[in-house]
């Protein structure tokens, strides 16, 4: 059987990964660190490299092929490079994922079980063509000591291919094991990353929720990542209506293209006439084009909305409006169409919220603030990894700690589970331990 | 489209899923019970229907379809159903794995971020012909408050029946929402469950490896799950030899047919003369078959291993001895053979151990102990949900958390993300919070 070049670059993060894993977050962060000074250091040639993406991209931009917006986010400038670098810098200086305690527990005396922090192992990753995309990937993989593997959009390959060269070149230096990042640039061999169950501990692909959807549809491995956001406001009967009225406004206009703004308003029947006309008027004047049900459309002059605007994730200045006649049918509504991404209750009703918060099973349910709050940065988590809409594993908003498992060390002193089990058991002390693993503790004391 | 019978069941459970999230610990154990109450008053009925079961199992074992070992395994008595609902009652006892506050953060004065531990949702379980499983399944999701879905082995079919109607009524009376188990007959259902991604929510499967293997294959659905589990012992040159001796034969003998069994030792080469004879000694009273590599058999007189020994779990008194040159051959022969189960290195030297645990990627890695206290109930995590020999979500011996997942409540005044973006952006505060969630905590100040 002949390996394949992915398959030998799969391997090689395997090796590199075990190594990776031994290394303090002295160590990875100083790493890190070189790589923002290799990246500012070589800015030339990753512009040269750059303007050949930029211009391949404007030639089928004017073929039709390419959307303006796509050749704009591939564009890097000076600034634009010195902002990567900080931010690289920044994943530096973030706590270390690794290493700590995160129970201990004595089952008998000189016999104490320890769950470790420890890195994932490989981790494979399909993104966007952002040039900064990769960088990021590569420095947040660095920092919680997993090996990657990065295969980024064609559309950027030459800036890619600079910029890996550079981490790769800094990393080494740096003392980072060989292999710990590997670049793939075929599209086919998407596909045989999803094939390679026993090397690759988890994917993390972005992009549309289609692709997201396609990944987690052809693979066995474990998936992070979002497919839809259809977020959802609800204005319940006892809300404060001018509170609503801005949550409603920002959820949808101060972002409307990012998976947590809002799709769908929920308006409770007692307050829609006195609701609907501000917030009409006033997403009118930001250009937001209003799809409501029969009761909407008798209080304000907007199009109608189908069945199937309840499960559209606009990403647009489009939102949908249907009136409810209960909390109930605001949380049926939530249940059946929703992306169990971030819903948000508008009610000075504590009880009343609490019943939405408790029903609703969406990573992110808020009571009175807006569903753009679902965020990493935002949410104080530190780097963000990425949003998952999966249940298992990570939740919602996923920083650094969402590419960690953990280990079992347990110290003994000759223990036998013999002597544990039978007619004379000897019984477990089974008592928490306020201690930090660490090697050979038990002989020390 | 016609929904089959399957997929109406998976919908009636992730309806149910919804209400059982929402109630108390107090109602969840008040139904568990209730649940132990009616197994001991139906004990009759269960012992009826479990006849049946063994009468079939030994005629298929006179046909030379079955082994002894199973029909033992069907075959109820009085006093096994008394144990079974002593189970259910202890389940009951466990601390309540949900509501509880993970994380609590102010993002910004009266703006309150809450992860909190919720259910699941709907868990598909698919487990071996021993009618206590059954039991034990579904008293671990109700605890956790998730819906089951539960398919068990065709020979205990008729035992099985009994056992979940009475655990249908026995919740129903408790006022568990309907549907919350659900039991399925059908071996063909297994594939039908394993397409069900956007209804089932985690699947765990109990079997044979080759079983888990071919779930783990053939479903985008997470699988939490144990595949074979090839567990090794090194005695360290530093090693105490008769502390190595003792672990090396418990992790063999107390109970080799599971899987935290020891199957091959590792041996330093400085220590092989003087551990090797005094443990093939012990192995061989025990009924042990040896099986060496070169330089063992030239210390103690045994079967050659071949390859193959070194990939197998045998779940038996067998057991494979390795001599190693130094701890360097002994981690690596332990990455390239081993399940990432568990493992124990015998040594004095912390340094050493130190080493050994934290290159080697497995869930349970211990100093100085028999592998064989890789258990849920020796590691004192309450009921034993499963092992997991996956990286994600959970990793080794798995307690109810398992069951469980997060949610992020945030608490907010009316706060708008446009508040924070931008040039005039108000920064977060980001600190900490000793509080738990409760619904309207910030209006109750």
């Amino acid at each position: 059987m002949t390996e394949t070049d992915i398959e030998r670059d799969v391997d090689e993060a395997q090796t590199a990964a075990l190594e990776l894993a031994k290394l303090s977050d002295g160590d990875r962060s100083a790493a890190l660190r070189e790589i923002a000074d290799a990246i500012e250091a070589r800015t030339d040639e990753i512009l040269t490299e750059n303007e050949t993406d930029v211009e391949e991209g404007e030639r089928l931009l004017e073929e039709g092929e390419y959307t303006q917006a796509l050749v704009d986010r591939l564009k890097l400038s000076e600034s634009k490079i010195e902002s990567i670098a900080e931010m690289v810098r920044s994943v530096a200086e973030q706590e270390d994922p690794l290493g700590k305690t995160l129970a201990a527990r004595e089952l008998d005396e000189d016999l104490e079980l320890y769950k470790v922090a420890v890195p994932i192992g490989v981790v494979g990753t399909v993104f966007e063509s952002r040039p900064d995309a990769l960088v990021q990937i590569a420095a947040l993989a660095l920092k919680s000591g997993n090996a990657v593997i990065l295969k980024g959009g064609s559309e950027a390959l030459h800036s890619n291919r600079i910029l890996f060269e550079i981490i790769e070149e800094a990393a080494a230096d740096a003392g980072i094991p060989d292999g710990w990042a590997q670049h793939v640039e075929a599209r086919e061999d998407i596909d045989a990353l999803l094939e390679m169950d026993d090397a690759i501990d988890l994917l993390m692909p972005r992009g549309s929720s289609a692709f997201v959807s396609y990944i987690q549809d052809n693979t066995s491995i474990p998936v992070l990542g979002h497919t839809e956001g259809i977020c959802h406001v609800y204005v319940d009967d006892e809300a404060d209506l001018s509170m609503a009225e801005d949550i409603a406004y920002d959820a949808k206009v101060q972002y409307p293209a990012v998976c947590n703004a809002v799709e769908t308003l929920l308006v409770h029947e007692d307050v829609a006439d006195a609701f609907l006309p501000a917030i009409a008027d006033r997403y009118e004047t930001a250009g937001v084009e209003i799809r409501g049900d029969e009761a909407t459309r008798e209080i304000v002059d907007v199009a109608a909305a189908t069945e199937a605007d309840w499960d559209t994730e606009y990403g647009d200045l489009v939102v949908s409006i249907r009136v409810v006649d209960s909390l109930e049918t605001a949380i049926d509504h939530v249940t059946t169409h929703g992306s169990k991404h971030t819903e948000s209750i508008v009610t000075e009703d504590a009880d009343r919220a609490s019943t939405f918060m408790r029903s609703i099973d969406s990573a992110s349910v808020f009571h009175n603030a807006s569903t753009r709050f679902a965020d990493g940065y935002r949410f104080g988590l530190g780097a963000e990894v990425g949003i998952s809409t999966g249940k298992i594993h990570a939740r919602g908003p996923v920083g650094l700690e969402g590419l960690t498992t953990y280990k079992y060390h347990l110290e003994g002193d000759g223990q036998l589970v013999a002597t544990y089990a039978g007619e004379d058991a000897r019984p477990f002390s089974h008592e928490e331990l306020d201690a930090e693993w660490s090697p050979g503790r038990l002989s020390d004391e």
